[in-house]
């Protein structure tokens, strides 16, 4: 359950920065089909010009009957009977048919209208008419039809259903046309409500949205996934979380949150892992770990309450529905849980990571939903974390779960130089390394707590997204930098 | 002319990836004097324990006259009177004064108020009472104070007062002390305004927001003010831009914007250069660049419209007034400019870029404000910036001007791929290399066109910052590597 701003691992190994490394892309063949070019004897290329858009296609529909509309999107099918023809044209709000019978549009347009493939990039001029079996009620009878980039080939995939038809990597080379999968456009109109829910909700509790440097001079977790990079004359790395940043902003501001990539290096392949994910940060001044799960959970709440609200249409679809959710969440404290498993029969001593698998040993069903686990051995947990005062061998953190899925880890942070130079050296990190860090001690940094979440993994949870990469616009793995 | 997006060189150059770097940190040491700590002996350090803030500072009035409070923050000033002492305790909000009275609140807490420094962390028990000359009108007499984290220096700067007391390098180094000067609060509130405004009126325009990958295959722009990554066992870069990616996007869902952090290894020292920035990244399929220019210029004016209303307090202090403007914004075409400049006697022919000092000779007050370049030569711009049809010399171009300083770069964008092929291989540069890329224009790349915004450009114009470090949290440059 290492995953977000927690991880603890022996100082950064030697990076052994060889010479000039060859570019080695991933461009493995995507698997399509050449269309038949000699037959785009009509169908030509055009700029836009002077048309533009007159209507989406959520507004075409009967009230509009017998007005001129243009309308703009790409083909996602195509369907022809002979004497008629139907284009389905999709927009970013739904779809609208275009029904070209040869007996109303003449010879010619009738002839390019059959020319049209799917993928294509086109307008239509038209006037709209009632049709009950069309979406929304009605189809557009074209005048005019304008291709603006035609297909030069089939896909291989199709964008229309809800599953997805081939491997993820066949999709994820061609991750632009795959994007046109109904399915990736509700998932991420999905991820879309997520972002505001959480900037609105943190907005109301007085929290600033700040920057943070990506480059920084040094591992910020300990921790060897790292990616380094050439800083000038210098050795870099990229952030795997803004944890000091953001807590040293909580001297001037207070609370501050940031949703921003986030790197880790880590060599995995599993289906909830991403070299660059996007974190949601979160830390507040004046509080302590238990002041930051509250929030945190009541931040899952307005979440789900936004999505249910604001994306019916996408949870149809997906044919899912948000966990039903009461506060506070359930907690279950490390311990307590060690103790469970071992009852249970597993052999698990006290400060050992809890993973998933043995987890499952647990018959409560109170874990397929969110929880909390709480008061993690010190020992498991970075050097910023706070011990406990009464009990320092356990500290001020927490994990929050979804069934065997970590989304978020936080705590309470230690605020005094002297304690953190002391858990710095316990872990095996060199003070002199985070001067630049250290020396704002000096200034009165007030007592705080924060979290960090991963919003793919939140959304994998929501969504019930299988791989995380179906989480993100253009996944980073070990194995894929591209597209 | 050249920051935003649209930069064009030769390809990048070969990188001396040498062998290991050793890790040169700037730790320029910081001018402290440290305070006598065996003073200490009553202000010790506590944690927050059980206690929480019960009042914000802009809550502390009149009105409140004999009520109990907890204010919490830190000492921004003290002022020791013998017999009295004020301490000014700065939270989020503002501020509030307490007033410790030798007479009313006894020896011991008194000579614990008179140990008080500033930056100093602390928390305030006590009685509200009004008082005119305070802060807000009312003053708490303590009756505790609970220090959570005691200041052991006297900062090498003031933060109070308007303008910087020190060199700019002297405040980074101790930023996170820094952003307690309230010019800076009020910059960074203006900054949270001027995001909001940005996502609200795209929202509004059906506008969704994207994330894309920062660690990528090849140089976007050709160029090469590039930062080499090691990416497992592949060489990569950071981005310079989401360019085609935001484009790629448009394909499923027309209209994105991503506001994300770009990476420009830039080795400039001037004060408007940072190596990392933010970029503001619109993109909108069956458009122009006249659309979104249009679209850009009303952004503006909503940007504006929102500090106005949002930032009164911060305008006041910072002494400063948002532009007045009117749409649509003067337009220069490039070749009208050159002509101009040339009638003006200086030695520009027609291709060259057009520097800020040159741009002086022209005696036009509008150049003072907003206003866009237009049209630029096709050979100063990136491959995918679309010639013009009638005259392919020029481009479907603009920068977005404020005075001398580029806010905005846009254009209309290539939509096909035989086209893009063609001006890469005019450019330099290798279609291979981009192969991720153009597989995608076989499946209907819509029209589109689009702009990037640096973000920190247009808060340097709206609030009138000289150096643009401050107008980002923790800037990057090609000295600056920490905090």
């Amino acid at each position: 359950m290492l995953f977000f701003g927690d991880t603890c691992k022996p100082l950064f190994s030697c990076l052994s920065l060889g010479s000039r490394l060859s570019v080695k892309l991933i461009t493995s063949t995507v698997q399509t089909r050449l269309f038949n070019l000699e037959e785009e004897g009509l169908l030509k290329e055009e700029d836009l010009g002077q048309w533009r858009r007159t209507h989406y296609s959520k507004e075409v529909g009967p009230a509009m009957a017998d007005r001129e509309v243009v309308i703009m999107g790409w083909v996602s099918s195509v369907r022809d009977h002979g004497n008629i023809s139907f284009i389905i044209i999709k927009d970013m709000h739904g779809e609208v048919q275009v029904t070209a019978k040869k007996s109303e549009v003449g010879e010619q347009l009738f002839a390019l209208a059959k020319e049209v493939k799917e993928h294509t990039s086109l307008g239509v001029r038209g006037k709209v008419r009632p049709q009950e079996k069309a979406p929304n009620g009605a189809e557009v009878v074209p005048a005019e039809i304008k291709a603006f980039s035609v297909a030069k080939k089939a896909a291989p995939f199709m964008t229309t259903g809800k599953s997805s038809p081939v491997g993820i990597d066949t999709r994820l080379d061609l991750r632009a046309v795959d994007l046109r999968r109904q399915q990736l456009g509700s998932i991420f109109r999905i991820r879309q409500t997520v972002v505001n829910a959480i900037r609105e909700f943190l907005s109301r509790q007085d929290f600033i949205e700040v920057s943070t440097p990506k480059m920084i001079a040094t591992a910020t977790e300990g921790g060897a996934a790292l990616f380094p990079i050439f800083y000038y004359d210098r050795e870099a790395f990229l952030a795997q979380s803004p944890q000091l940043y953001k807590e040293q902003l909580t001297m001037a501001f207070e609370s501050v949150f940031e949703i921003g990539p986030i790197f880790r290096a880590e060599p995995s392949r599993t289906n909830r892992h991403l070299s660059e994910a996007t974190s949601v940060d979160v830390e507040r001044a004046f509080a302590d770990y238990g002041d930051v799960m509250a929030l945190l959970e009541r931040m899952i709440i307005h979440i789900i309450d936004s999505v249910k609200d604001r994306n019916k249409a996408d949870l149809e679809f997906l044919e899912i529905a948000m966990p039903a959710l009461e506060l506070p969440f359930p907690k279950y404290s490390y311990s307590d849980l060690i103790d469970k498993l071992q009852e249970a029969g597993e052999r698990i001593p006290w400060g050992d990571d809890i993973s998933p698998q043995v987890m499952k040993s647990l018959q409560d069903e109170r874990l397929n939903g969110f929880y909390f686990i709480v008061d993690w051995p010190t020992s498991t947990k970075p050097f910023y974390v706070k011990p406990k005062a009464d009990d320092p061998k356990v500290c001020e953190s927490f994990d929050l779960m979804y069934g065997p899925l970590e989304m978020s880890s936080g705590s309470t942070r230690i605020n005094r130089k002297d304690q953190l130079i002391e858990r710095m050296q316990k872990q095996g990190l060199k003070p002199d390394a985070f001067d630049y860090h250290l020396r704002v001690f000096d200034f009165g940094v007030p007592p705080h707590a924060g979290f960090g979440m991963g919003l793919e993994r939140l959304l994998m949870a929501l969504a019930k997204i299988e791989n995380i990469r179906d989480a993100t616009f253009y996944p980073r793995d070990i194995d894929r930098l591209a597209p």
